[in-house]
Formats: structure tokens, C-alpha cells, sequence
């Protein structure tokens, strides 16, 4: 074993690329560190810091101090226990927002990276990886001829797809401002939700297609042909009405390349907030393409100085899509989003037509946390 | 205009799942800014740090000092421009290591989070995104029966592949120790290079099949059962057979499932380090199975202590392999890389024996740089 083991050690001293690392390793810490009682300890180690802080959606006060102790470390243990859901957080050593250098489980949402763990229980546990068949998830490519660009998208298949023979219904699910084709399957946790309510046989094996809503890209910052510019210098375009009127041909490729039951009555689409506003219209557009629509904290308003045939004569294709009588119109929306209003507002005219819809409305505000609570709600609904 | 602006801004205000974001957001610099000789400036702003210095795969000597300016920024000019690659760096601010806050694009390699970006040119034109036809990558999961989990491995399908209705000849590509079934799509930037290679016509359209080669793994950390477990407490079970021996289940489930060229003169095995250890097993373990082998920077050295029938024999197995005459058996290794004697004892066994194989030696050692190297010069060589 010595020989293995020397060469194990010579490996893992060689593993990066670069030789220095041992001069720049932190001592091994463990941050975060869930106990059992669901309280949650971080730790950073900066001896030579004069303050550090925790900022966190667990910490609604805002960034909160943490406390050094003598080796150095500096530690922060949540006042209660946390409740089952997924959480992001980040450091603030003197001023300077920092990565937890002892979590490597990062997720990028627009330009910020946000360290994340999971509280299991309840939900929450559908947002785990768990032991049930899983799904594949690809990222594929798709010409868009009305854009002028290839374009990736990111699509779920349900486990057993490749053996099945079967066809599926198809769910097409758009991300919101800032966000891009990874944004569902990243922070959005969807292939661990539908494997999860798939499993559960709470929700039909389906395909979900998680396009890129921001008409002027190839695919998300870092992994188009604009290489590795900074996000803000990656203009997204949109809001305009050409990701809506593009939107037929990415049904038209995925009927093409995926066994799919290519009819309205198996095929919903929803979004958040931007994606909740294309779904909106693009739904009202195309009253013949799907059957089943859900506006999460969608974004509702007019768009008097935007031109587009997409967003005119709203209230006459309204009412064409209504008379079709789609299966299911859900929107959900949380008490304190700075789009409740809107949101009211847009219910108020749907009551006044006689507009058949289902409501949905809990408790905080434009979070991620709603947008998961929303897809589980969603999801288990469709095509039955 | 005015009420859109208003929208977008307070997206762009809610968009992360926390509104107190403003508090600890940094000012907006440039990091790194690579200029138009290639040099390559990187800035922190750090006002109340003492030291910031930096350490990348351009700072041979080590960590370097970083140089503060009047309002906060430090700054560090690369002396010299920097050739065509993918390069990796890290911050170290007063002793603590973190990412580029101004740098979302990031690579984790084993326990390690690296800063990255690419200086084009030459070679390094390969690992960009251009604007080529795209090929597939999906994460998809099997069941081994002999390991007795699931399993996720990455899969790279040319383009054109969902319609072409061909079949496609496969490469199998390991990695090495710590790294599992991301390391080659990410640092490797396997599809990037494929994708190149095969628009400019130098590589055979080809499904790319990228294994864990952790036998107890069902995925990479953070993405498996085990959640966001540290990966040092995610125990891999590596270089003691089990994965050699799996392997007939993994080209099962392709052919199974792809459209595959089911035969030895359309298989290719490859690997890096443990990779390279893991195909020199493979293929003589299964002399039918592949005809096209890569060691890259490979492992290699008797395994006196550790038990598995795979080891065994090994003369008398490579007697057998070589008899069959193997399109290509291909070694490469750098100068300097710590393997690089086993490689030459190897290199000498394989000459006494009269076994034939192509030999590829370059500069640097055990690193990722040498690694895309090889890949660019071997997929080239295959299935023509």
C-alpha cells in the first residue's frame, strides 16, 4: 500500500494547476456546517480580518457581524434552526463580498455567485438529489432563424426517455431578467423536482424545455462565442417582442428532435416574472400551441412604448385564447412582490371578462424560493 | 419608455433572492481586462486590506504582489504578454485565498474553485465557443449493476446528431484522481475542442462518453444523494478494479442507447493520469473492446497490494491486446511530470516486447494545459 499511497499523495499535491497551491491552502475549516437541530454554522478563517460578515436570505436584517475566535476563525451560528429550503449566502470580510472558501457548492444567478445549502424536509426535499430514476438534462443547440443565431437551450427528459419508445408531453418553463437558459435547472433545482415528483407519481413523466429569453445571445454568459466578457457587457434584448414571435420554432425543433405528443392539448408553458410576461403573450399569440399556462411573480403591464405585433390588441387575443378554454391558467404570485399589483390588476380585468384562472398567492416576495414552491405546485397539475 | 426603465431597474434590483444586495456590492472593476497585447491586468478593490497578491498558472514564481492605487483598487499587470490558453488564478487578500469577486467564470476542480479565462490564439482558438455547429452535452444516468448505484456520466453528441439518423463511432475519455464525469467538459473543454475539430474537419464526427471514475460515486459532489457533503468526505473507491470492471455495463448502456458503431474498430479509450492508468487496464482487460487507446500522463506501476483479478497478468494480457494489432496505441506525458520515469519504464517494456505505439512528449508536467494538448492531438487520430 505504501507505493499506492505515495502516489495517491503525489497526485492530490498535483492535482491543481499550479505547484504554489500549498502555499495558499486555508486551514481546513467546515463552513457551512448544518447540525442536527437544523441551526447552521459558518466559519471563515482570516486572522488578519478586522470584521466579517454573513450576509444571507436567512439573515433578513441584512449582513450580520460574526465573531473571531482565538485561532483566527471567525463564526456565525444562525439563532434558530433554519427551515427546510434552499439557501444562498456570502461573506463580507472588511468591506469586500467574498465566496465561502470552505463551500465549493456555488451557484451564478446574473452576475452574483451565491454559496448555497440545503436544509432538507418537507419541500425541500423534493430540491434534493435523491435515490428515484433520474432524468437526463442536455444542452442543445438549436438554429434560430428569425434571430439570426444558433441558440442553446436546456432540456429535462424524464428517466426511462431513451428506452421508453413512449411519446411525452412537453413543458416549456422561461427564466426571468438576468437569467438565462441554466437559471431553471441551476437555482430552479427543476431536474431534482421532476425527478423527485415523477418518482413520487405526483407529477406525468415529462419533457421540460428551459429556453434562453434573452433574444440577443447564443447561451449563458461564459458558454457562447462572446466568451468570457463580463455578464453586463453581454446585452440579453428583451422585453421586445422577438424572443415571443421566435418562440414557434423552438417547439417546432423540439417536436422534431424529441419523441413528443406535438399537440396543444400536451404542451404548457410558464415563467417567471420576465418568463411569466412570455408566457403571457406568447401563449395569447399562438392560442392554438398550449394548453395548459402558469404567470409565476410574472412581470404584467403594458407596453405602450415597445412595438411589437406581439403585444398589440392584447384584450382581443385574450379573448380568443379564453373561448379555447385553456385547461389550466395559474398565477401565483407572493404578498410582498413589488408585481402583487400588478398582478391584482391583471386578475381584476381576467374577473371582469369571465376569464376562468386559478390563483395561487403565499407568503414573500421575488425569490427564488417562491419560483421552486411554484414549479411544484405547477408541475404535478399538468396533462391529466 | 419611462415605466419599462422603471421595471427593469427594480428587476434588476430584486433579482437576487436578497434585497439587501446593495450593501455589498463592489464597486464595478474591470477583472481581468485583457488588453490588446495579451497582457492581462486584474484588479480587487480592497480598501482596508494590508496585502492582496495573486497566483495563477502565469506566476511561476509564486504568489506576487498586487499594487494598491489611491482609491482602494489593487492592481497586478501581467510583465509580459501571456500565450494562448486557458489560465487559472486566485486572489490571496491578507492570507485568505478567494475568487475574483469581478470574475464570474469559474471552474471547480476538486476541492479547488479557479478564476478563469482563456487568451486566444494558435491552440487556445479550440477551447473557445465559436461560431461552429454545436454538438450535444447531456448528463445522463445508468444503472450499474455491478456497483450496485446509479450512475451519472456526461455525454457529448456531435451536431446534427438528433437528425443525421447515422450511426456515430464513440470515445470513451476518463479523468483523473479527484476529478469525475464534469472534469473533462469543464477544464478539458471537451465539447469547445470537439466541436472545433470537427467544423474544420480534422476530427471524425464522434459521441464523446465522459465516465466517474470513482467507483463509489453516483456523481460529482454536490450533485448525488449525498448532497452538499464537502467532496473530501464523498470517498471515491478509485485504482482497485471495480471501475475497470463496470466498464462492459457503461458501453452496454451507450450502444443501448445511442446510435452507436457497435464494434471494436469504432471505440476509443483515453484518460488522464488515473484516466490514463484506468484505459491501459481497460483495454487489455477487454481486448475486443477498444481500438484506439490514450495515456495521458498515465499512471502506471505494478499494484503489488491491491487485489482485483483486473490487475493481474498484466504481460500476458498486453501480449494478447498487442496480438490484435490496435489502430493506435498512444502515449503522451510531459517533460516534466512527476509520472514521467513510469511512463519511460512503460514506454521500455512495451519496446522489449515489441509492441507498437506512438509516443507525444512536451514541455510542463501533470497539468490541465497538457491535458486539452493531447486531446487536440489525439481525437484527430481517430476512426479514420
Amino acid at each position: 500500500m505504501k507505493r499506492l499511497s505515495f502516489l495517491v499523495l503525489c497526485f492530490l499535491l498535483c492535482i491543481a494547476t499550479f505547484a504554489q497551491q500549498a502555499l495558499w491552502g486555508n486551514a481546513p475549516v467546515v463552513s457551512p456546517e448544518v447540525h442536527e437541530n437544523h441551526t447552521v454554522t459558518f466559519r471563515l478563517k482570516a486572522p488578519k480580518a478586522v470584521k466579517v460578515q454573513i450576509v444571507g436570505d436567512f439573515t433578513p436584517q441584512g449582513v450580520v457581524e460574526m465573531v473571531e475566535n482565538k485561532e483566527g476563525v471567525w463564526e456565525y451560528t444562525t439563532p434558530e434552526p433554519l427551515t427546510p429550503e434552499l439557501y444562498c449566502y456570502n461573506f463580507v470580510v472588511d468591506g469586500l463580498k467574498i465566496n465561502d472558501p470552505n463551500n465549493v457548492y456555488r451557484i451564478r444567478d446574473v452576475s452574483s455567485v451565491f454559496d448555497v445549502f440545503i436544509i432538507g424536509g418537507g419541500r425541500a426535499d423534493l430540491y434534493k438529489v435523491s435515490k428515484v430514476p433520474h432524468g437526463t438534462v442536455a444542452k442543445v443547440w438549436y438554429k434560430s432563424p428569425s434571430l439570426g443565431i444558433d441558440r442553446r437551450m436546456t432540456v429535462y427528459t424524464p428517466a426511462d426517455y431513451e428506452t421508453s419508445g413512449k411519446r411525452y408531453p412537453v413543458f416549456y418553463l422561461l427564466h426571468g431578467m438576468g437569467g438565462d437558459e441554466n437559471a431553471w435547472s441551476e437555482l430552479g433545482r427543476t431536474a431534482q423536482i421532476m425527478d423527485n415528483l415523477i418518482a413520487q407519481g405526483k407529477a406525468e413523466p415529462m419533457i421540460v424545455v428551459m429556453t434562453n429569453g434573452n433574444a440577443a445571445q447564443e447561451a449563458t454568459p461564459g458558454e457562447s462565442s462572446l466568451g468570457f466578457l463580463p455578464p453586463s457587457m453581454q446585452l440579453p434584448k428583451t422585453m421586445e417582442g422577438s424572443f415571443e414571435t421566435h418562440f414557434p420554432e423552438v417547439v417546432k425543433f423540439i417536436d422534431k428532435n424529441y419523441r413528443t405528443k406535438a399537440n396543444k392539448k400536451n404542451r404548457a408553458i410558464a415563467g417567471l416574472s420576465m418568463g411569466g410576461y412570455h408566457s403571457l403573450h406568447i401563449s395569447k399569440q399562438y392560442p392554438d400551441m398550449f394548453n395548459y399556462v402558469g404567470l409565476f411573480s410574472a412581470a404584467i403591464f403594458p407596453n405602450k412604448n415597445v412595438s411589437s405585433p406581439v403585444y398589440e390588441d392584447m384584450e382581443g387575443k385574450l379573448e380568443v385564447q379564453f373561448a379555447k378554454k385553456p385547461a389550466l391558467y395559474w398565477i401565483a404570485i407572493g404578498k410582498t412582490d413589488f408585481l402583487y399589483k400588478a398582478n391584482s390588476d391583471y386578475r381584476k380585468l381576467l374577473d371582469e371578462k369571465g376569464y376562468k384562472y386559478e390563483y395561487f398567492e403565499n407568503e414573500d416576495g421575488h425569490i427564488w424560493k417562491n419560483w421552486r414552491i411554484y414549479l411544484t405546485e405547477f408541475a404535478p397539475r399538468l396533462f391529466k
